[in-house]
C-alpha cells in the first residue's frame, strides 16, 4: 500500500518511477492502472543500477534483509532509501549489507490500515510528516534526493536520526496501537450490551485494532526496546491513576496531564527550517537539532553539485 | 449540551418541552434559540407538576442531589428519567429522595466532548444507542414514556439495569477516556519531534483527551468501582504484552485478541426487540435478557392504559 501510493504519488510529480512486488495479483493490479511494475526482482534491480535510479524499499521489516541481498547483489551502488516504520534496525541492516554509502532512511507517517494495491493513493502523503535520515555520516546528495521525493509526494521532511526516530514512533504510533488491542480486549469482555453501547470513545479508541494481526507485528515488534520502556512508563501512569481511583476516588492528576498534553499536541505548530545547506559545514547537527525541536523541510536550499 | 440537545430533539418531535438552567447566559442563549427556557428553578418544577410532566436531569453527576432536592420539593410526583452517565449512584439518590416510584434512569450514548448551548444538536441522539433502566420495580408507564422520548429523539433504547449499564461503560467509555489520557501523556513526553510526527493512530487514540478535565472526572469518578476493576484488567493484559513482547519479541497473543474483538465490534448487529409489552408477566426480566444479548427497542408495543 505504501510502495504503490509511493509509485502513484512519484509518478504525477514527474519522477520515472518503477516496481517491483512479489505478489502476481498485485503486479496485475498495477499494470491494469498502467503502472511499470515487474515481479522479476534482479531485472527491475539491473534497470535500477544502469539509470542510477533511488531504490526505496517498501516491504515491512521482516522482509527487508531478503531485498537488501538483492540490492547488494545487483544494484549495490543505487542511492537507497526505505520507508519501513522503525529506522534503526533497518540501518543496521543496510550496514551488514555494506550499503549505508549511499543509504538515508525514511519514513513517511501515513496511515497504514489497508494493503494492497487496490488502497493504494497518490495523495496519501499529502501534508504528512515524512522522517528523513540524518544521522552521522549521511551523504548530502542522497539526502536531498530522498527529501526531494517526500516534498514531491506533498510530505514534509522531519530530519531526524534514528535511534530518536524509534524512540518517537514508540509513543505516538506503536503505543497507541498496543493501547488500542488492549481497550478493545475489554471492550469485548463486556459482551453484546457493551459492544452495542459503545460510541465514539471506544470507535475511535479501538480503530488501528482493525490493522492485521500481523501487520501490527510487523511495525511495532522490531522497535521492542523503545516500545517496552514507554509501555512501561504508560503502566506506571495507570498505575498510580488506579491508586488515586482507589484512594480518593479521583482522576484529578490524570485528567489534568491528559488534557494539558492533547491541548500542546493539537496546538503544535510546525516550523520551517530554513537555510540549511545539504553537505554544509554542520548541516546534519542542525537539522537534528531543528528537526527535535519541530521544525520541517517542505523546500530544499540547493547546494552546488547536489542533485 | 445534552440536556439543550434533548430540548431541540423533543421540540423537533413535537413534544411540548421546556427548560431550566441555572447559567444566565446559557438561558439567554437557548431563548434567543426560540426555546422555552428559565433559571427559575421552582418555577419550572411547579409548571412540570401542574402538567404531569416528564423531568428529564441532565446535569453531571456532582449536580444531581441539588436537582432531587429540588424535584422532591416542587415537583414530587412527576415522571422522572435522567441522561447522567452512570445509573447505580443516581438510582441511589433518587431512592434517597424518595422518587423511585416513577423513575426510570436513562442514558443516551452520544458525545459529550463539547459543553454549553452553541454545542446543541437536535440530531446529536439520531441512531444512538440510548440506556433505558429497567430494574425491578420499574413503573410501566414511565418506561414507556422515557422509552417514546429516546425513540422520537431518534435513537434506539437499550434496556439494561443500573448495575450491568454501569459495569459495561466503565469498559466501553470510561477506559477509553483513562486510556486515551495516558496516551496523550506519553506522546507528549516525547517532546515536539514526537508530537510532530504524530499521525491517525495517535490523533485517533487521543481525542476525548480534548474533553475538559472536570467533565471526564464527573463521568468516570462516580463509577470508580466499576471503572477500576476493568482498568486492573486492562493492566493484566498490558503486563502480559509487555512480558510477551519482552521474552519473545512478540505481540502475537495482544494484536490476535486485540483484531479479533476489533471484527466483533464492527460486525456487531443491533436486533429488534419485539412483542414485549410493558406491564405485561415477565417485561422486565425478558427486556433485560434481551439487551444483554444486544437487542435494542425501535418501537414500542402498546398497553392498554400506558401513556
Amino acid at each position: 500500500m505504501i510502495g504503490g501510493s509511493l509509485l502513484r504519488a512519484a509518478t504525477v510529480a514527474g519522477w520515472t518511477a518503477w516496481g517491483y512486488n512479489r505478489s502476481a495479483p498485485g503486479v496485475a493490479a498495477a499494470r491494469t492502472s498502467g503502472f511499470d511494475v515487474g515481479d522479476d526482482l534482479p531485472a527491475v534491480l539491473r534497470r535500477a543500477a544502469e539509470n542510477d535510479a533511488l531504490i526505496v524499499v517498501a516491504v515491512p521489516m521482516p522482509a527487508v534483509n531478503a531485498m537488501l541481498d538483492a540490492i547488494a547483489e545487483y544494484a549495490p551502488g543505487c542511492a537507497l532509501t526505505d520507508v519501513v516504520s522503525v529506522k534503526a534496525p533497518v540501518a543496521a541492516a543496510v550496514r551488514r549489507y555494506g550499503l549505508q554509502a549511499r543509504y538515508v532512511g525514511g519514513h513517511p507517517m501515513a496511515g497504514t490500515a489497508e494493503s494492497g494495491w487496490q488502497a493504494t493513493d497518490p495523495e496519501l502523503f499529502r501534508e504528512a510528516a515524512w522522517a528523513v535520515g540524518v544521522d552521522p555520516g549521511t551523504d548530502p546528495d542522497t539526502w536531498a534526493r530522498v527529501t526531494r521525493l517526500a516534498l514531491d509526494c506533498g510530505a514534509v521532511a522531519v530530519p531526524v536520526i534514528a535511534s530518536e526516530h524509534d524512540r518517537a514512533v514508540a509513543r505516538i504510533s506503536h503505543l497507541p496501537h498496543v493501547l488500542a488491542e488492549a481497550l478493545a480486549v475489554a471492550g469485548a469482555r463486556g459482551g453484546d450490551l457493551a459492544l452495542g453501547l459503545a460510541a465514539g470513545s471506544f470507535r475511535d479508541g479501538t480503530r488501528v485494532a482493525g490493522t492485521a494481526p500481523d501487520l501490527v507485528r510487523a511495525i511495532c515488534e522490531p522497535n521492542s526496546d523503545a516500545l517496552l520502556a514507554v509501555l512501561d512508563e504508560t503502566l506506571t501512569t495507570l498505575s498510580e491513576a488506579k491508586k488515586s481511583l482507589s484512594s480518593d476516588t479521583s482522576l484529578a492528576e490524570l485528567t489534568t496531564a491528559g488534557h494539558a498534553a492533547r491541548r500542546r499536541y493539537e496546538s503544535a505548530q510546525r516550523w520551517e527550517i530554513t537555510g540549511i545547506v545539504p553537505g554544509a559545514a554542520g548541516w546534519l547537527e542542525k537539522l537534528q537539532e531543528a528537526g527535535r525541536a519541530g521544525g520541517v523541510v517542505t523546500h530544499l536550499t540547493p547546494a552546488t553539485g547536489s542533485d
